[in-house]
């Protein structure tokens, strides 16, 4: 039965979805939207938001975070309270997490433990798993996870030599079982062959700063690896989703197999939209450090790139790899920059900067704004239009985005627990006014009223929309043996 | 005050739209759709279809028609009626034919006549208008089109020299006027002059028969005015939408420009997708000329191209460019290829034909099948959701569709009259069980209850999705001077 | 019989021929090649060269300039003689300058005013002939010089509306007349139509001053003409050449059309490879004016492009388009950016910038060089190896280069009459010792020896070596008629 | 002193070379090339041969080939006599095979065996060395091959799990090797784990005959592993040698890379040029098994594609990866597709096959046709102009070529070991008449006069044409280090 006392009536507003733009209000009762239409009446109790002259639009998707990741023998600075929290106040009302299991650890295990540290979220969570190992346990347990645990994508890491990184060996068992499960295999794309010989050879050069970094992770490195994962999809008939996409050729690498008819999808985070790689040769180590990830930024015609890729529709959604690790931290790579732990924050930020580059500059419409950050992570990891879009039944999680209103980004007011923001200093105009997750009204107006544990895990089904074209292509192509004569 | 007497309930289908599938019953009132959801109720005296293992689908748009079409003193076989209902017969319910003023004539008076032919219509209809010519009065009058008459696309043939080729000059004039008006300019793209030169030549080479029609408008006539359009869009900041593109380069050239990130589109006839260019050697002349229509019928890699790009997203709409010119009046070219009435048929058999190559095939899900057939032309011609959609306030315009139904295409079963079908003898797997059409029951189970005048005119409105960005890309690339001392 | 006397023996350098480099004498007798080997004997009296440590190569050939080139009641500063002793100065030994004709003149009228102004060249010349409008007469014309006059290639404006333009119907009947006659058809690629519109939209908005010139010439409105004359030259079967290719998009446009197998060849200018369109917003007008030129100088992006069109082979020739106005001439322009007379210098220097940008830095070998400064030239234009190539027989046309030796590039220090130099500053580092034109030494460690009237007219014989190629092609796919009964 | 004796003078032929044709004599005395003119005198006692109405062009030099390789206990069919000998009757006068180590093999080791093996050979000959696996003594081994023998090229296997595969990291370390030594990587690009899982997946499937080797070794397996070479060799700033490219998507591969600025060259196989994929559904085992060999033979569609890689010189020789096996050998997989031999036979048709198709056809022009099976082999492992040119000072190695004889290919009447032909039944126009190798009349209009031990072992010189660029590029982009206070 229905608590109305927990509804929220969003008045006014233009509601904003992938396919479209309307003048709608939006009625939120239970946790779900009960409503969408024009002149909606507030129930009994209900909490009226005035949505005059702004958009409302499904809260945002981030696909790609690292909350609370274990890193030798410490943590990231946000966990999945504080990490979500920061999302909720930027309009972020979902994250798909990672599950990274240690080589030879049963995934079970891991997936186990990452579980119970989730459990104090204070937004919806759900997680990839990665597979950094292989064997017929592997196999086995990632039966178990698409079957019971409502995981439907796998991350491979084809960098990290001597860690997590997998061999082409685990990457063709693993998208073969993918196939088989119905399940999205994703990769982390860099060839860690080639990393490992130029970090060697950029330290035997005596490069040990921070700009060595980059130097030893070069586009080529990335786009190889982006190509050979999409070629070895293709080879196996399964669908492919790059993470991270940061440069023009592993962008092109997606664009020319989607135009050969491949089933590959490209995510793009919001620093390699707008950071460029002159941050790696700061002359101060700490602002240099800070900005360490990987694939690195890049120069800044590959954010061009990336634009045009979001825009064309040969990249689909947008992440931010939030992993924050503070200068204490990154100072474990003072001597070396291949020990400074890899991660930057920006969950809180996303979608101010995507907004602003994006929609105010023409590149994206306010409904391709929807699309890249949430709609289409929805779509591809099969939680649509539970998540990603304002209909009727759709959870209540959504924003309210006041298209005039301007902020100065920075790690002086910023949420995430992070020590360094790499947006700093740029001032946007687009930003959240409201923030409601699961019907909760948790930021108002500069408000953050984020409480631990109000997230949910969300269960993702398998077998999402491409699955049964698949399935019908590789039937046709079924190969057949020649009869003949002994 | 609503007639319950006219709804109908469609039960227990899936339904498709662009972004999903559903289980869910569709209610139609009054010519609209009032519920989408589950366990719908009947109203008292409503209509029931049982839609069970079906799917339920926005009806068809056809963005490139041509009924009724005046030629050398005759027209074609099918008029505004007799083409409508033979759509509406293959689940497509919405036309967008064009009005093509000769040259130095009114685009106004053109435009009445066009809508006075198009009064007996059975199914909704829309007008892209031809710009042949160019002067001030073409001017004013594409804002009169605009303004007052709901036209928001104009059509360009780049090809037909020495009658309705329109020069750079034009193309130029006109598509700046487009953009300030809010308005989506089109383009026949083949190069004339080729066209006229090679017709020639193949002539004084002694080939007169229709196997000279394709030999003088080989890929490369086509993709040189596919690219020049472009490219004077790009340059001008107009979004352009390139018709019935046959041939692996043009596609190429619609994706490189928008990998770019210009906003270009591109519409595939059914026949194109389908029939190749070996019909023009058939020995029967009438066989033979039934296919003459421009661009002609390519080789078969050029079909492989066109799924490609509807898959991969960088063509958007199917169409037929119905035309349907009868024996008697193509052999006018008996002698001479180049005059044979140019035009073929399709409109009933599209939907059926790309469901099959299409969906069965694995190249497209169901909701590509709807995007590519509907939604996108309606989105681009600035209809969206009105039509194109199944949601609550669309226009009740649907088709109940059987995957598992069978049906042999043939000219001596189809609703138009015409004489040929160029999808003679294939037998294709997913065919409409039922059309709807402003809430109507139109076609029940191959009873066709068209009727005259039931189709009204669609006004559609100017400035469409893209136009704002376009607009904020324009003012942030504007030019400007350098002071210089005198 | 041979005057020993006028010998010329260059010792002890390195031999540079397009395909390879060898330790080697050259010995120069009665203005010919008469030796390439190890250790020549001097013949009594001939001059001794010692190139140790140098290189010895072919003299450049320069495919595009304009010597004397009359407009609007005045001429360019160079004239035959001046123009060709300034190349010489810089190793250049041959130009191919253009006539062309007005709308209606004969075009044997316009060759024979140009040979005579021609007489005073101190080096060897030739002329391509730009068709500048169509009838009977024109192609008459083409044949004779052709047959008689040895001209092998004909220029086609694709800019300047209302001036010599050439439209589509020109086109397609120059190219089909050049195939028949076995010569070369050129294109300056630019599309006209947008050119006028867009300088008509600058000066509307008040951009009158040179920074409207790239403005109202963008990168797309050449790719657009490139791509115009390589699809008619596809679809005619003729070979395409495409003078000053600038941009990336017109550099891509050739490399994909050689992809399809199509012969197309592109000439870049030494300025597009150096010089950036930052210059147009300079505060001085007389400095930016001095760089209009069409097409103008481009983004940096470019200037990669074209290097990378080079060293892989897409792009064949480097030219300069010398056409030197003086400041007093371009002050035509100082109210309208569009009366700027177009045209920038740079025979004497173009060895020189391509050297030292394109073999010190890694971009081209030494073989690569002398292909894209000659050898190319030579074969496309089919003089080859007459010239181009250091071998017996060849015409001692040579320039003796020192790899160590540096110059700082000037107006100050310039042969050229110009009053501006657009490499003005620029220190290269590889520079002519000494240049032979036709057995004579004619620059000798800065001692320019030029005389007028030195220079010969060189006739190029038609049908060059793809030729015989396309007619097997064109052989084989010859269309044929299908035979129908009555 | 010269034995006069054994001069040879071609007399009346056109010679061709990679960069002209030109109407001369030929003189060849004590093996090498004389003299090239007009009216050459013949020195007493010298053979006369009358090349009236032919060409005479560089002996072909076949890069890839494998003569005597050991498999399974026994030898292919050729040895280095019987395979050289085949050669010289169809116009090969050069071949450069492999020494393939077993993994562990020491590198000098093999390399002593194959040059014993070898001393036998009628024609001059060369090694790649393969690297199957790493450490220092190969690094060393690397080194001393390079130094002492004579080599300059390093092949590696990308192929052959469990066998002789490189991996990732023998790749990144060998290239490095390389590029210190002046050496010339290549590549056998297939990815063996694709190719090793699509192996037991065929099989499982019940298809267990030829028809499952192409199924298993898709051109994406290809595409794949020529992308990651190609990356790697991008990233190391080394140049790379694809050899046998067999399809449209490796081919397009090397173009972007080479578009790119990169030095990546690609070798075609004249079996790939003209047999397509048909020939594995042969019923007869024996037949299908016959053309067994990797990659396989492609779909006709990719014949095309290198035809213009050719033409458009994105691709850069042909080869013919000569390797027979005869039925009862190919009978080990009569069971088992995955243990038929390897190989095919060709080295007697290829300049035939590739004249015919290509010369013919109007691709390539007689000079284009001396670049891709001589010339550029030549230049690109340093052997130019000693082998490849016809100069002066050049190794008297050439064929008398007929463009109008015609001859019916057959394995009966060829001169191989082999007991199959790929080209059976293929009528060619275009042969040789006269082969010289070392200035010996070794093929006299089908007389075969080839001696065991008559060819020499070819040292190849390290450091060939683009070292000196590559390393000048990688001084000018030497990464730095940020000086940065402690």
């Amino acid at each position: 039965m229905s608590d109305t006392a927990s509804a929220v009536l969003i008045r006014g507003g233009t509601v904003v979805n992938a396919d479209r733009e309307q003048r709608a209000d939006v009625l939120c009762v239970d946790g779900r939207i009960q409503a969408v239409g024009a002149d909606l009446a507030a129930p009994p109790g209900a909490t009226v938001v005035d949505a005059g002259g702004q958009y409302v639009m499904p809260g945002g998707i981030d696909p790609h975070t690292h909350m609370q990741l274990p890193f030798m023998g410490t943590v990231t600075a946000d966990d999945f309270y504080t990490g979500t929290a920061a999302g909720l106040a930027g309009g972020t009302t979902s994250i798909i997490d990672f599950v990274i299991p240690d080589p030879q650890q049963p995934l079970m295990d891991a997936y186990r433990m990452w579980r119970g540290w989730a459990e104090k979220a204070a937004a919806d969570y759900s997680f990839h798993v990665a597979i950094t190992w292989w064997d017929e346990s592997v196999r086995a347990d990632m039966g178990t996870l698409v079957h019971e645990e409502g995981v439907n994508s796998f991350k491979h890491f084809m960098a990290y030599k001597n860690a997590i990184m997998a061999d082409d060996e685990t990457l063709v068992n693993s998208f073969r079982r993918a196939l088989e499960l119905g399940a999205m295999p994703t990769v982390h794309a860099e060839n860690g062959e080639l990393v490992f010989l130029l970090q060697q050879e950029m330290k035997a050069k005596g490069i040990t700063g921070p700009e060595g970094h980059p130097l030893s992770r070069p586009p080529a490195v990335e786009a190889e690896a982006a190509q050979r994962a999409i070629a070895i999809a293709d080879v196996l008939n399964v669908p492919i989703y790059v993470v991270h996409v940061s440069c023009a050729e592993s962008a092109e690498a997606i664009a020319r197999a989607r135009a050969r008819g491949q089933r590959v999808y490209g995510e793009v985070l919001a620093g390699h939209l707008v950071v460029d790689d002159s941050v790696y040769r700061h002359p101060d180590f700490a602002v240099a450090a800070a900005h360490v990830m990987s694939p690195p930024f890049r120069a800044r015609e590959h954010q061009a790139a990336l634009w045009r890729g979001l825009q064309a529709g040969h990249l689909h959604t947008t992440a931010t790899d939030h992993c924050t690790f503070c200068a204490a931290q990154k100072a474990a790579g003072r001597l070396d920059f291949s020990k400074i732990p890899n991660g930057t924050g920006g969950i809180e930020e996303r979608l101010a900067v995507i907004w602003d580059e994006g929609v105010n500059t023409g590149r994206l419409t306010p409904s391709e704004f929807v699309a890249v950050t949430s709609a289409n992570a929805a779509r591809l990891f099969n939680i649509y239009p539970r998540k990603g879009c304002v209909v009727e039944g759709a959870d209540a999680d959504l924003v309210v985005w006041d298209p005039a209103g301007t902020k100065t980004l920075s790690v002086a007011t910023q949420h995430s627990k992070g020590d360094h923001n790499i947006f700093e200093g740029r001032t946007v105009t687009g930003i959240p006014t409201h923030t409601l997750s699961g019907g909760r009204l948790v930021y108002v107006q500069g408000d953050l009223r984020a409480e631990p544990g109000q997230g949910r895990y969300v269960k993702r089904p398998p077998f999402g929309p491409v699955f049964d074209a698949l399935s019908r292509k590789a039937a046709l192509q079924a190969p057949t043996a020649v009869a003949r004569s002994a």
